[in-house]
């Protein structure tokens, strides 16, 4: 197995998250700033140093190319993306791209050229954090941004979008060549959850991003004096909220693995102590990795709130506003990077992300597959995000490995 | 039986109702204001014009009395409220003072002068709707308000409680005589509840008044991914919040009237959709006429809510901030308004008060009981608060005979 020094990662970890808008342990790196501008500018120069052929592309994607040797053109891509959100960790996004990079490294290193052409992805924007657009690098990589989007968003000190792009040098894209040379991609990125860590399993092999369906339910019932209403003439909506909220959870445990299920956000009306609250408007997330054990689920619970609502004579209102198709990972990248595990003694596991990723995009267009290393405490989106530095050594270990079973 | 003009009655409600700061249906009428001057003013002129005599306390309690022919000195008194919230209904205290003043003119005009002394009341403030105080009008006439309570605090726009009360023309009460005259006080007011409406009763006689108590809830998880959180990893407080709430109103429902419980407000953190909610404070309102049936129930619940979280290993914080006895109203007070439906034929039911009352306070030291009449709907602290002419007109009717049977 390839082997890597796990202090020589660490320092490269260090390097590419202290590239921040903020001292101290985490990292804030926004589309189009100044560290944004650093940190890809940076990071060219590294993979100019390995020797790799490096170009953005209008909005800011950096790609570090090795041309094959089998002269096909075909690409095996790897990486992630370069922002973060404010007040991030050292790992989310980041952890990809440096994972690639090292693997890149040791892979020349090691067995010279590849025969495909080998290249490193820096994507120019995941998170949605300074502006209110997500996978801007992604998508423009496929050619699915549009420019009609981002045109009027600003972010949350006014700065238009389109200025903060034509000041970091970029533009929109003005034609568009789908990447029909990609023939795999791999991403590494944290789990971000606490799965891996509480199973005592080192790497997650993700075989699909999950499915997800947001809703916002709103249920008007009657708001009455605390004191002069009895039980029984009540219309209470956070009775009704409560029931609602305990059985569906009931449920979702009973339904199992992956499916999960949060009530994240609940406002009655009044919202004080002494009035029976007439309204309620509460929020519902749910994600499978199963289009069809998604939809059947929420129908059920649905049923469920329209049989609590009607008992109670309570008014039910659903706004089902994200309904996102799971996506699944390629079956052979899968299969090439649980057979790395599996020949290197590496514990690992099959399993869903549960959260978007960059791979998502891609799935769409060209085989990919994901590398999750886990996440103490499930910590992510914060300065206290991490990853014990055995388990991230064993991740660049897997991802370099699996790159050289595509590639070389 | 005395026989009352209902269209005598509701213009005596137009009249009063409209001195307001605000046009429409409704009545706002804050402590100290113009409207509260014109207000006691013009009832002061209107109870001289019955033959009593008035005056005001300090504070600006007014009394009009008319003196007993037994030469006992013995007083017996009824009144309620002249305050309201904002944007108040018609009849929130004010009835009372209607329908005290419309039994004594009809007592006059039927029987003369009573033996014992006759007094209608009309008290400064009860609400506390604009100032941070309220019973000011009843603690004062029984040398419970303190001047420190009041110093300091001023209405949301900054005017402060001891400018507003001498511009008023009044001051602080700088001795207090216990009123020892006083052998009966009824007040008669809306219920602001819908049992009367729903059983299809006419008069609630109220033989006490809830204790209270109150409480702040707070309860500790881990906030986590929505996404990458398997339920059996989570600490969702949304999710102990809501198996505590309807569990507690099963058992409140259980333990049957007059115990009420209220969860009135429900605030999650991040609350937001795709984060499990690591915090979530709740408030609890519950009420009971017994004293022990109250401690008993809290503590069934308080009991559950230890079970609740600690299988689900979630930290609890339990604020007890309120804790109010239930007041019993008197016996024969009691009795003697059950003997006037009674004798009358008039559709009543002893009842208990849901909310708290001026009679709460004259109970602790005279004799005292209260006359409900049903709140079409419930609906009440609203322009829309409404009782039925008819219903109002037997209400009067009540506090006439009764208040014979113990002045005459």
């Amino acid at each position: 197995m390839l082997t890597f020094d796990p202090q020589y990662i660490q320092e490269s970890i260090d390097w590419l998250s202290s590239i921040s808008e903020k001292d101290g342990k985490g990292t804030t790196r926004l589309l189009y700033s100044e560290t944004w501008s650093q940190a890809q500018n940076e990071l060219k120069e590294r993979l100019e140093g390995l020797g790799m052929t490096c170009h953005f592309d209008a909005i800011g994607n950096l790609f570090g190319t090795i041309e094959g040797t089998d002269g096909t053109g075909e690409t095996v891509a790897t990486g992630s993306h370069i922002d973060t959100v404010v007040d991030g960790g050292r790992l989310d996004g980041q952890l990809g791209i440096i994972s690639s990079y090292l693997s890149v490294e040791k892979l020349l290193a090691t067995h010279g050229k590849p025969k495909k052409n080998l290249q490193v992805i820096s994507l120019a924007e995941e998170e949605g954090s300074r502006f209110p657009y997500a996978f801007w690098g992604s998508k423009n990589l496929f050619g699915l941004a549009k420019k009609e989007d981002v045109e009027d968003i600003a972010d949350p000190n006014g700065v238009r979008f389109v200025d903060a792009m034509r000041n970091a040098g970029f533009d929109f894209q003005e034609s568009y060549t789908p990447r029909e040379d990609i023939i795999a991609f791999i991403e590494l990125h944290i789990e971000q959850g606490n799965y891996l860590e509480n199973e005592g399993i080192t790497i997650g092999v993700v075989d699909g991003i999950v499915g997800q369906k947001r809703y916002t339910i709103t249920l008007t019932g009657e708001s009455n004096h605390a004191g002069t209403t009895r039980m029984r003439y009540r219309k209470d909506t956070v009775e009704a909220t409560a029931r609602i909220v305990s059985r569906a959870i009931d449920m979702a445990k009973e339904a199992g693995d992956p499916l999960v299920l949060t009530f994240g956000s609940v406002v009655p009306e009044p919202n004080v102590v002494n009035v029976v609250p007439g309204k309620t408007t509460f929020s519902m997330d749910c994600r499978h990795s199963d289009r069809e054990a998604l939809d059947a689920f929420t129908e059920r619970v649905i049923a469920y709130m329209r049989e609590v609502t009607g008992e109670m004579d309570i008014g039910l209102e659903i706004d089902n506003w994200m309904d996102e198709d799971p996506t699944a990972m390629d079956s052979r990248i899968v299969e090439t990077i649980e057979a790395t595990c599996k020949d290197n003694g590496i514990s690992y596991e099959v399993m869903t992300s549960g959260a978007g990723h960059d791979s998502q995009i891609f799935a769409k267009y060209v085989p990919t597959g994901m590398i999750f290393v886990p996440s103490i405490r499930g910590i992510s989106h914060n300065p206290d995000e991490d990853t014990r530095i055995e388990d991230i050594t064993i991740g660049v270990q897997t991802m370099a490995e699996s790159l050289y079973r595509l590639a070389y």
